[in-house]
């Protein structure tokens, strides 16, 4: 049967869980997980309600909403395939790892298609028979080269965009076409070596542990909120090549994995922040 | 405020949630935390309510009882210090945790009594100014052994009894006096290596990462329900002794993990198993 | 410049590591890693030392071979890229992951050819352009199958035959025709859950860890030398199929860091353990 | 018998390992473990021999000087419990760490002496008879006050001064006076959120790990170098007060294990690094 999830995002108050459960219960929905959080510093509180049976959209919207606070964002979507178009430059683990699981079904997902500022993953991508489009950012402004890019996006009116080491950043004007769907993976644990060459900043430091942030963008680079991190631990014994090396495994692995939870709307973004149920 | 946990298991059905929290609502309650869990293999539910406010116990109790079905569970329990008895052989690294989390407040108990069959840990237990009773099993019978420990532990009514590497097997007689609330810490990662000397075990299997598994007693040794497990990777250069020796910092964090969540009410026991909340 | 391993086994005695390293330096070799490790249990010396420079392999091994006790395994391996047979049956995230990493250069290794009891990884294995082998079991005694599979895998001399989630039992006739040559991927963290449906097995334990395990295969069933293995943790809202899920990703990862270890000659096999270097 | 342990750091040459060895090999040494690195970036060689049966140390010394390059750090160390002093302020999870992994013995040291900036962690080092000084930072000078400490220390002679949760920032000139033998314990992954409240940073970041690194002191804040760094995963539902509390975990099993390596003699410091054998 057919899933729905019902976010709810909105100022806490006395009984909303039984208001909103109790609104989902006269529609005769079952409900298959619900999930809560009370952000008690700000008095805000965040259910995520998925439930199987929901034949009127509009009505349950319009009940729930009836038993909010004014101030809330109400959100109904149903589970199903999504669509990605994915943005990479050089480096093939992460859109390898991205095309090999949505090949065997472990991220539900559909790859609409693929933009490089290179041409170099292009075979990869037509192994899958995923349309990869080359947008080089060279000989054309910064304006002009995304501009390319947002009309290409445009035609395949994609859920999500993500990028898979795509190594060029993006203007707020990019940004904002597109708010809190666009995912990162930083090659880093953030917020330890934001910017250019962590992997190297990571070695002169002698750090012993690496990591990975997957994220969504907003306007301040490697400041959107955090999906997902991991690390893995390293020693003297990794040069800085080895330690981009060892990196790639935890990349590839936090990226699919939040946008694992992104695509099963398990994910609300509040402020920086997130709430990841 | 002070708060309470209500704690439902029973069958599933339709309306669960938004009866039972409707109930607390109707009694004026706020729910701090909610947490709840569907076996849909069995059909049943499980739902873990903090609130504050509850004034009227039974009439809370009466009430929820009203909209559950007639098979269940249900128990309201006030968050508060709880109580328990220590029984150890000759180890420190577990006890020593114990008494250190509850000195510094990591660990919201009292530590009512210690049970040693050998006095090594006598010192210890004095440090910090706890009852120690030197219980030897040898020259006894295993029921007069058990029967002394258990007259000693009865003069203390605690909430549990934790076995902190405790290493000799309880009969079923002394387990089905405390039924779900006899904590033991297994040396292993079960069900791996069960039984005796499992770090031997493992060094002779060659194992790459050893654990640890805290778990309630039942009748069959090693085989209670598991409430929390942690590993670490060990190589070839260790030997069954440095096995052990790093085991024991397993061992320790994962038994107070586990008596922690057991604790502040996070874990109901169902057939062999845990919902840990 | 060519790397060359020298892997030194034997009884342990005084002086080893000078005399081995000794005629390395004779021989105008420079040693780029050295490691050693002593099972002082058995008394029994291993070392790996990685060496530039080596013109006169035979002279070296004599060299050698002169410093050690009479009782010895000793093996000069060139830093290459080495060639593997794949089998398979119907799961595809193993195979996955080891052609999109020999694709992209993070495995320095040939897939020389796909042999599977099921057609359903052709596809895959043609995206990449690896001859893939159908061999169904049906209709065919265990022995003919395994002959034909041996006949294929004769055709190429791979160097190891990796087992991506092969998931028949191989006849002890085939695994000492590549003795320590086949690497598994058992899906649980052995010694746990041995034989069929571990993580159905893993579901009614109601584990809060679950692993893999990569080993050589011997004759005993899930008995090899355990290369790697690795754990994520999980909870009581996992399903059976939940728990296979995402083992998955922990089987793919455990895989291609087992067999990364063994293409660069860190693995030694002694009894039924290993030395990873 | 008793352990000593060579430890060799200096430029790289041509068969440092068979000369060093080969020294150790003349005096009749047996060699337990040895452990080497190079740096080829820097082109240096770090070894770590630990040995049984030195009885000439100043031989040993005068004859492996004459076989390295004279540019170079030559140390031999007796294994055997070592001496610290620790320092603290008000929270008691690492001290506590300390005092009961000493007294079991899971650490092999001696701790000569507590001093606190606040007297609250007295009655914890009274428990285990170990001299308290408390030495307040108020009304008094930085200088007065350091200096206070220095010449309690002085009277110890202790071979490593422990900051287990000390929250004042030593000067540079106490600093110097041991230099790489004044460990800490930063409550954060650094170099993410140096400086204070680095909970409260991480909380208002929304990171989903927090981790805690111990590292000697240097004359730059937070930036001495790494030995030893641990992570946990937290979430949305964590409170800035959840994250210290968690922390602290990581913290008291970060710093015994740094503790740990040091007191072993496997660390080196070379720059702003170590390399941990």
């Amino acid at each position: 049967m057919q899933r729905k999830v019902l976010i709810t995002d909105c100022a806490d108050a006395p009984g909303l869980i039984t208001k909103i459960t109790g609104v989902c219960y006269a529609h005769g929905l079952n409900i298959v997980k619900n999930s809560e959080f009370v952000d008690n510093a700000q008095g805000r509180f965040f259910m995520r309600t998925e439930v199987e049976g929901c034949e009127d959209e509009p009505g349950l919207l319009a009940d729930v909403g009836k038993v909010l606070p004014v101030q809330r964002h109400l959100k109904l979507v149903t589970k199903s395939t999504k669509r990605i178009v994915v943005m990479v430059t050089k480096e093939a683990h992460c859109l390898g790892d991205l095309l090999m699981k949505a090949y065997y079904g472990a991220l539900d997902v559909e790859i609409s298609a693929i933009i490089g500022n290179y041409d170099i993953l292009k075979p990869l991508a037509e192994k899958f028979s995923i349309p990869f489009y080359h947008v080089s950012h060279e000989g054309v402004t910064r304006q002009e080269h995304e501009q390319t890019m947002l009309d290409i996006i445009a035609q395949y009116q994609p859920d999500y965009l993500v990028l898979a080491k795509y190594m060029r950043v993006l203007t707020p004007e990019f940004v904002e076409q597109h708010p809190n769907r666009i995912i990162n993976i930083h090659h880093s644990f953030l917020p330890a070596f934001v910017g250019a060459s962590p992997y190297r900043q990571a070695w002169e430091r002698g750090v012993k542990i690496i990591g990975a942030t997957a994220h969504f963008v907003n306007n301040c680079l490697d400041e959107g909120p955090i999906i997902k991190q991991d690390v893995i631990p390293v020693d003297h014994s990794f040069s800085a090549d080895d330690l981009a090396q060892c990196g790639r495994d935890v990349e590839k692995s936090v990226l699919s994995k939040a946008l694992q939870l992104v695509l099963q709307e398990s994910v609300i973004v509040y402020g920086n922040k997130t709430v990841v149920f």
